[in-house]
């Protein structure tokens, strides 16, 4: 069995909850209007997914990582909302993948969320974080475990599929018995993307408009950020 | 003025043409009939580019690259086709951009390419050449400069706005004199991804399907290829 692995699939076919796409706009709203401490830039995403939520697709972005060769690698990813009060983007990934190994060794990003109907581009670049059941981080292991619970069962059945990127098994393979609802297997990881900037491009404006979300500051707890908006050209 | 620019929006703006997608359709479709030397990955791919044409936004992926900083950089751009006989795609873009910078320094690239209606995604890894009116070559000069001529009026004034991410210039520069429809500006550039490897992945298999597709040779002239094409789990 080779060492190359790839699950990328296994997040992209993830079929979009709705209950849970409904859950995290909720969740915007209710922060913008609570005062909390969110980063300027979540308020145009939050619209931009709203605006776009007819359309499943919208909950996808592309992620960008440095394989250990230097050379980019580029996969379609599913968001999973914000983790808890912070303004670090979810998703999941399969331990067994080169995503994994990539981010270990090098664990920059950037999020390329090209949102169709509203023409607009979000590009956030930041700092990758890979959760796992050992994580010693009690608030991170709560939402790696409520994610794992919340996604389809289809979802959950891929983490129990052959080796990604071997060669292909044979397909009664693909119909292993249901993993455990509650408890995560060990493959199964919560990745975190930590955004330190954000070049928003509308392509509707007139001409067009783009915004430079750069953070200038954070607390000791990470939790309280400063960030400077700047207008740029196109 | 800031040497930091990027006019990925550029391309990103640049409205499909509806004619030019025929035409790539078409010449894709000949070259299969004629069997001339392309790749196996085109057929596919021809194949998700028409059945995705009813959605203009088919026709854009994101483009990874590498900052010099080590950090990955990503950005929606248009697909323009495949120069000539070859087997690369080309895209276009603006000099003054951070990207070409990038691409001077590590020419490593990732597409990847992402369709919605019909669930499949390209992973397409290789190598970027930017193309100027400079470049000692008949004809890869002849391709920058017909598809200055083939693209619209709009996207061509998009190379005279003002310089791309510094701070916002007033709403009157952006409306330069038309620029000449036959002879490209020096910011204009053709970019041609010329790929190593490629990973499609169709999502609507059962359970899904996984194709790897690997440049094992290449002739002196670079346009003869073999490729090797393994099945690999999803």
């Amino acid at each position: 069995m080779s060492s190359a692995s790839s699950t990328d699939s296994s997040q992209l076919n993830l079929q979009p909850n709705n209950d849970s796409a409904n859950a995290v706009a909720k969740k915007l709203d209710a922060d913008e209007t609570a005062g909390q401490v969110i980063a300027p830039w979540r308020s145009p995403l939050a619209r931009a997914i709203h605006r776009n939520r007819a359309q499943p697709f919208s909950r996808y972005f592309q992620l960008a990582t440095v394989r250990p060769d230097g050379t980019p690698a580029n996969r379609t990813v599913v968001f999973r909302g914000f983790w808890a009060d912070s303004n670090q983007l979810m998703m999941i990934g399969d331990r067994r993948s080169e995503k994994i190994e990539q981010i270990a060794e090098n664990p920059a990003a950037e999020a390329c969320w090209y949102f169709a109907k509203t023409r607009e581009q979000f590009r956030l670049c930041g700092q990758l974080t890979v959760v796992t059941a050992d994580t010693a981080h009690t608030g991170l292991v709560d939402a790696h475990q409520r994610l794992w619970q919340q996604i389809s069962d289809s979802a959950r059945a891929q983490f129990c599929w052959p080796y990604p990127k071997a060669p292909r098994a044979d397909d009664q393979d693909f119909s292993p018995p249901s993993p455990d609802e509650q408890m995560p297997p060990p493959q199964f990881c919560l990745l975190l993307l930590a955004v330190d900037s954000v070049d928003h491009l509308e392509l509707r404006g007139e001409p067009q408009n783009r915004h430079l979300y750069t953070k200038t500051a954070s607390s000791a707890q990470g939790n309280s950020q400063q960030w400077q908006v700047t207008a740029v050209n196109p």
